[in-house]
């Protein structure tokens, strides 16, 4: 139960990478952003022998925190796991709420308090593992904090780049942690393309989303965890907030894979994408039947974790809701914030906007008969919600007596 | 692994409570809050029947999280059980900052950020299984905003006091999870008398630290979980800020019940209370060689978890604290928040204010010889630092080419 220690070598079953739209092989253990053809690279496994290798028994004995699916993950080294305490993030029925089938899976006890910590751990393992010196990524907030508590544990310099009006207490928390962080007049695309046109001039290298292979494995975690918590199998859907991405993919990967090695059977939940109506460019190409999802002008919502106008594995989300029989919906900001604060006041449980999101969707799709009753829903809280601003409170008591009792 | 579900009813051990001063008995199953001579009263358990009924096997099957201890604790029916999924807290320890037996227990990834939800759980859990329809307490922020969340959840009014300086996302966060927060022109003993006067005329149950016996029993299971996670021993030194001193009171009496079951030996680790300069009663008290910590006057520090200036359990921290061989300490402001700084830098965790108190306390310990370079030492971080004030940052950068890329 030492979950402070990481036990030995990690014996990965690593053996190649492989474009995600071209299917064209790269060499593993060495340094890739992008496939040639300029699409997310995907890393593969010898699963015959992971299969062989493992135990769901040999699993249940480690410690709790998603460093104990080593095996499903690249860092070859154990010196080289940067870890921040990555617990099992609970399941959380809402009583008051919902049925209790659906299920809230509370990722704001994460290390730097969301689910970017999963992508992260992993993306700043493999970039110590292979030897970089200087990371540099766009954020929302919680994926540039996310990356400056794991770069100054693994002693690697951070650059950060934030929309303007990112909230204070991420921008602090990035600078902080270490990382420098800077703010852009602009969405998080430009702050992307501030990474991307940077990158020769500085040296640093770009942990944007899915640009580099390794933050879709981190995020396979949720996947794997969530299996093992239910008794290995999966919900009937996935209500999931959806930015870049890479949450939606990486648990539809760990999915295929945990079949592979006949660890769950052929069924897979039904993925839904969850976006807001002020930036929904997945769910307007899913509706029209399209591939590709182009670029989201004027993105706005109070959700800024989903405030993505263009995500590169956009193809890639696509994919996954189409093949699991999911769908993709938006939900506007009036009804996030509402949800919200009703699951915050019956059920005491304080989402963040996108996770309250996910809440939203539910409901709509319960109300228009996409999900039924019956099934078991498990909707992602990516973050804790309080790093999201809230009402302020003015109701103020002067404590002298006498104090008028029937107030109360 | 299903840690969303409890199973089957709670078979408590729970034989009487009794005053930690006089030693007189209460029935169980009632309701109390002080005892006659007016101190706190403690669980007592048929620890024979406990030690025979359950194993450390049977335990480690169980899914994580502290309801796990169930026979340690004082609620009798599962559906009373009130839970927002409490993970178990990890150890992580700070290899830039400190050597690697140095650990800090990660408080801030309990259901609403801090260790205060073990606590409310318990007391919320048997203000349930007790039928109470109204809560109050006073806070500096983290207790009342797990009483108000576990109470939205147990559907039990709430009405939280606190300072009215306590930080704004306090403050929201209380009111956002259900209950009444009325901010008071005073320090919390004022908020606290006003609930302790307002009994009568409103007919809410004081839930104050240690005002009623359940919050102690949360707190244990601290004690329980560092245990476990250490392999069924306890490490050489706890560093643990100390306000209204529960934690260290129920990890104390956690590893009396331990040993009486024979899960552990007679070690005990050295209890080290720390406190702020500017609001240090027991450390006062501890070098006066007094039983009794005395109100401090004008107290201060921006560490607000531990602006507790009177502990109506004081007698009962110093003893704990005493019998350990352990010591009280202060530090000041400037430390705790250079620690803070300092180890969010290097080592990538951000503590709040008291846990980066208990940093400074064991690097000041440290020097002064009062613990040893080879003591394996646990630091309790009591909660998420996110939810204190940082430090703004100015840095902006127009999106717009040419940018000057000497800059980064």
């Amino acid at each position: 139960m030492k979950n402070h220690e990481q036990t030995g070598e990690t014996p990965t079953f690593v053996t190649h990478l492989e474009c995600a739209m071209t299917g064209a092989r790269y060499e593993a253990d060495r340094l890739h952003g992008l496939s040639e053809a300029g699409r997310p690279l995907v890393v593969r496994y010898d699963l015959d022998g992971l299969g062989k290798a493992l135990t769901k028994d040999a699993l249940a004995a480690r410690p709790t925190g998603f460093w104990r699916y080593r095996e499903f993950l690249p860092v070859r080294r154990a010196e080289n796991v940067v870890s921040l305490g990555e617990v099992e993030t609970p399941l959380i029925p809402l009583p008051a709420r919902f049925a209790p089938n659906v299920l809230v899976k509370d990722e704001g006890r994460l290390p730097t308090g969301s689910f970017k910590a999963r992508g992260l751990a992993l993306a700043v393992s493999m970039a110590k593992e292979l030897g970089l010196g200087h990371l540099a990524m766009p954020t929302n907030g919680n994926a540039g904090a996310a990356m400056a508590a794991y770069s100054a544990r693994a002693g690697i310099r951070a650059t950060v780049f934030c929309p303007a009006d990112t909230p204070e207490v991420n921008v602090s928390e990035i600078e902080l942690q270490g990382a420098t962080v800077w703010r852009v007049d602009g969405l998080i695309n430009d702050c992307g393309r501030i990474v991307g046109e940077g990158k020769e001039a500085t040296g640093w290298f770009d942990l944007s989303t899915l640009k580099e292979p390794y933050r879709i494995e981190g995020k396979k975690t949720m996947g794997l965890e969530l299996a093992e918590q239910l008794g290995w199998r999966v919900p009937d859907v996935i209500f999931y907030p959806t930015g870049g991405g890479t949450g939606l993919i990486g648990m539809w990967k760990a999915f295929a894979e945990l079949e592979a090695i006949g660890w769950i059977g052929p069924k897979r939940p039904r993925m839904v994408a969850v976006q807001a109506s002020g930036c929904a460019p997945i769910v307007r190409a899913f509706e029209r039947g399209e591939e590709h999802a182009p670029l989201w002008q004027d993105a706005h919502t109070v959700a800024a974790g989903i405030r993505v106008p263009a995500a590169v594995g956009d193809f890639m989300i696509l994919r996954a809701v189409r093949e699991s029989g999911g769908f993709a919906i938006a939900v506007d900001d009036e009804a996030i914030i509402a949800e919200r604060d009703r699951i915050a006041r019956e059920d005491g449980l304080l989402l963040c906007p996108e996770g309250a999101a996910t809440a939203a969707a539910y409901a709509a799709a319960l109300a228009d008969g996409r999900v039924d009753r019956a099934d078991e829903a498990v909707l992602f809280n990516c973050a804790t919600g309080l790093k999201y601003p809230m009402p302020p409170v003015a109701r103020t008591l002067d404590h002298r007596p006498p104090i008028d009792w029937t107030r109360f």
